[in-house]
């Protein structure tokens, strides 16, 4: 797996994750992380909730998008480089409950621009509960924006 | 429009949002209810960003998602039915910073059990940073889920 | 696996393939069925080929489609039922030169009115050329379409 | 609207169309062009359809993904350049009978390196039976592959 900086990607990841506000006030923290792959939990609160009492799909579409975007980093040799999702489809096969979900992100093909990844997401009985295809483009440090 | 219980589906729209722990718990409130067609309106705000300090793609899909099943909601005579996105797809053309975001969800199709929507988040300077296709499964009051 | 009328549906759904007007046309042929999973082979024709000399997008889309919505069929015991796809979700990862490509549907979750499938379309070398969600939806025989 | 060399994009375009293989054996033919929106037509053969004599939906992605890439090559001033669908996502929305179908494909944002477009496919009565959301890798005439 590459190093950034010295420091292993894991460190790397879950630090970025930790510091991030968006992801630390949703509740996502890395598990682990392999090159190409990272596994994320949320502990699915009651304000993650909807109406009918489960987890709503917002959280579930966060969730599988970090963990694609993650698994892309994980993969990657530049640690200055951008990833920006520009492309998420999510299918969502049941609902959730609040409590522990798992999500497991998977580059699929790195390109130079272009990644593909996939992501899915699990509860705490194992049942899966959504699955999403994820297309990211990839910058370097120097580029502008897409 | 049609009525729920002898209130207007935009009354009956509003309160659902304002008490549903997620939708409140993102800033999500309702502007306006038109039959199948809803706008939204959110205040991200710092907690809402990643490292970058732009709005998480997780929040563009929560918003999204929310316009196209509340859009759904408004075109549907039947106050009991449960909606649920089966599917969810989201193309990200700019990056949003922090401040007040716009969506607007429309009804394309409304079928006996699935509707067709699609949403268009739009920043506080009119741009379009996020598009979506949203496929919702609509279940009767007494018919068991999906 | 279910039997159809007595008959395997390996047997159905090769035979289905066989006699339908457009899958015989693109020169789509079934090579196994499981229950839940079906492998497809299309000889990619000159005809098939955009300017760039590479296969058309709308084959692979094609391709991945019928391979999703014939492993829902196999895993239903439902035999005078339909099934249309609703939603198809597909990432080009590589492009693809004529000659021979292989495609696999696997049912990631059938429910009684939706189901969510997944394809893989590679090339004979094994390279994998696309990928696909599928959402289908599940009509009984006697009801009309959504 | 742009020129390339010297010919309106409309005559590039519609020469593309009508010198594709696979378009032409798909009886695609282009209606008109302006900048940024491209018009398709397709006239529905009995072997464009599947076993239930409606449309197969692998016919619908492949017009409505043509639409949307002609429309981002309509939009660009760069002749030599490759576009190529990296994520196409398809609605169906009714079926379609044979007959003459259209497709129009519209730019929503042009970027440097990834496009982004919609489409939509009517019949001849004008009910919508499909539309999809495109994103387009953009490269440069003398680029590698994504």
């Amino acid at each position: 797996m590459p190093e950034h900086r010295g420091r292993s990607i894991e460190d790397d990841i879950k630090e970025r994750v930790a510091i991030s506000p968006f992801h630390a006030s949703m509740g996502i923290s890395v598990m682990s992380v392999r090159e190409g792959e990272v596994d994320l939990r949320l502990e699915a609160r009651p304000d993650h909730a909807n109406l009918h009492g489960t987890v709503h799909g917002g959280v579930l579409a966060t969730l599988a998008d970090t963990a694609a975007g993650l698994a892309v980093r994980s993969a990657t040799a530049d640690p200055g480089g951008r990833h920006a999702s520009a492309n998420l489809d999510v299918q969502y096969l049941a609902s959730a409950t609040t409590g522990t979900l798992f999500a497991t992100g998977r580059v699929v093909k790195l390109g130079r621009r272009l990644a593909f990844a996939e992501a899915e997401v699990t509860d705490g009985d194992g049942t899966t509960v959504a699955r999403a295809q994820v297309t990211v483009a990839l910058s370097p440090p120097e580029a502008a924006p897409q």
